[in-house]
């Protein structure tokens, strides 16, 4: 599988930290000093038509992006994948709604519910669709937060759970073309690895929908309280994420041959600006090697990969590491599962 | 492929219509009239420990009994999928949580977010999967009703459109082992193919999540109203239905070369009784052809296939049929998706 073109979506403005203070009465300082992160972006309903609003909204316009960036026709795609935990509606699937709207149709689309690991799912799908026969498909993650939080009048009643997660969790989107001809520019897999690496373990990050009733009333000690919508377990994370990180690396450079200090593009974990930098230092890895987003962008979850990608591709089509190699690697800590990814660019045919 | 262990799971006792009238104020005469269905399944919180409350039990217990007719271990299987329009949580990923619970890890898990072409979905890309190199692999088909419907008591306040979805619709799983080897007992894949169809169309099934707050509240003429949980525009499915079900089939015999009137197993599309019956009638197809489930277990989604692929497995063993060949046709009209399936049975080495 080679991947061909490109894209990252970020909706309206960056939300500093200041303005998290300003808007939602979180601390600046906090927010600096706790996730690293300095901006992030949110889809509102009122922002102007041009803006994505939705999960929908983003995806379209990151595969837009992508096929322009690839140079390839919508009509020559053979599938569709969406990789999202922040889909629309239930049904129909939000992958449908995005191929009529870039103009796809009498293809296989399929939309992947995933978490942190997800565009490497996404990914790793299209790698089987390709095998099983298909030429060319887009891959597209995407996320939004905006069913999941509450109103900003509503922030005072959050958990400090709730609070972290919004802290760091953004929205956005990002895609990416694959072709199953090896012979172009682009980027060529060496390999690709996903496995749940869950059992008997809690998860550590958990978001609920509740139907129509919304969030339920539970009886406890002190009254009736609102279940909460969603759970972060972050020392658990803080814990195995880094450890986790490591051993995909090693994996995949065990598997490729190469020398993790002598790889150009490292494509880091990115739940946080803090947690991200201190994978890398545990790592070994250079500050010019890493490929990160997060401290700009947020955590938007099923889109970071592409966004990590995207930037690597700018750096590499910069003159930047030309021919270089690149090495992901994803932890989802929703139900543990890690990924890897090994790629090498190249410019023309193998 | 070949498909080899088959399951259904149906939550709880069977809800009469009668049993709809007494709980829920709906006319048992409309409900047999209309729908044809009988009786349907609902997961219950109430109910006792060992019956499914989610689709998460469900799945569990549709995937423990497909490995048990297939008579492999859990340890064999090289990757897991689940398809819903009813998860558990956003996340984790419901099929994570069924890993973990059947004993599965170190495997690649894949959840697909679809409604009625949910089933053949989840075998296309279990297809793909095998064509890329793993060689054995869990499907299973799960969907609930009980986060989509309010609680009895406001049942007066449901829309016509809604009250259509509670009386078609009800709590199920199914599932099936499939195997890269070709030679052994089971059903072999003879052609499957899935495409949407749905370019410039409205979606004619939606279900929607609000997120933390529920359902919002919109401005309506005659002053703010609940917006709906979800919407069907049943006359728009019993136009397309059943001419996309007809060239469905007629794509299936055409690839196979088998005469409809010649094949032992017909699964159709089962929305409800009447409209599979009314769809039989209009192919041609011989009442002791067709594999129906729905009259008896509602229209579960994501289950349906693999239920009455399970049936037309009894059916197969039990000696009638044997050698015989299945045909299956799926339409999905939340943004219109057609699929079809052409199987083999075979007692041995092919």
């Amino acid at each position: 599988m080679r991947l061909t073109g490109f894209s990252e979506v970020l909706p309206g403005e960056p939300v500093t930290n200041r303005d998290m203070a300003e808007r939602f009465g979180l601390h600046e300082k906090w927010l600096d000093m706790m996730t690293g992160n300095r901006t992030r972006y949110f889809c509102a309903t009122d922002s102007p038509p041009s803006v994505p609003k939705s999960t929908g909204d983003l995806a379209v316009a990151a595969a837009t992006a992508a096929l322009a960036d690839a140079d390839v026709d919508v009509a020559s795609l053979d599938f569709l994948v969406l990789t999202t935990a922040s889909p629309d509606h239930l049904m129909p699937a939000t992958v449908n709604l995005v191929a009529d709207r870039i103009g796809l149709n009498d293809v296989p689309t399929f939309q992947l519910m995933s978490g942190c690991a997800g565009a490497l799912t996404g990914l790793y799908t299209a790698r089987a669709l390709l095998a099983s026969g298909l030429r060319r498909g887009l891959v597209i993650g995407a996320d939004t937060c905006l069913n999941f939080f509450p109103s900003s009048g509503q922030i005072e009643a959050m958990s400090p759970a709730e609070l972290i997660n919004f802290a760091l969790f953004g929205d956005g989107a990002g895609a990416a073309v694959v072709d199953a001809d090896p012979d172009g520019p682009g980027l060529l897999v060496e390999h690709l690895f996903l496995r749940t690496t869950g059992m008997g373990r809690k998860p550590a990050q958990t978001a609920r929908w509740f139907g129509v009733e919304g969030a339920p009333l539970l009886d406890g000690p002190d009254g009736p309280y609102r279940e909460s919508w969603g759970e972060e377990d972050y020392k658990a994370i803080e814990h195995h994420v880094p450890e986790h990180a490591e051993s995909i690396f090693k994996e995949l450079t065990a598997e490729t041959g190469w020398q993790l200090d002598e790889v150009e593009h490292v494509l880091l974990p990115q739940l946080n600006g803090v947690m991200t930098d201190s994978i890398r230092k545990r790592l070994g890895v250079r500050p010019e090697q890493a490929v990160n987003c997060v401290a700009d962008t947020g955590n938007n979850g099923n889109a970071v990969p592409f966004i990590q990608l995207n930037r690597a591709m700018r750096r590499i089509r910069s003159g930047l590491g030309v021919e270089g190699r690149l090495l992901v690697a994803n932890v989802e800590s929703s139900k543990w599962i890690t990924s890897g990814l090994a790629l090498r660019h190249q410019n023309g045919a193998r």
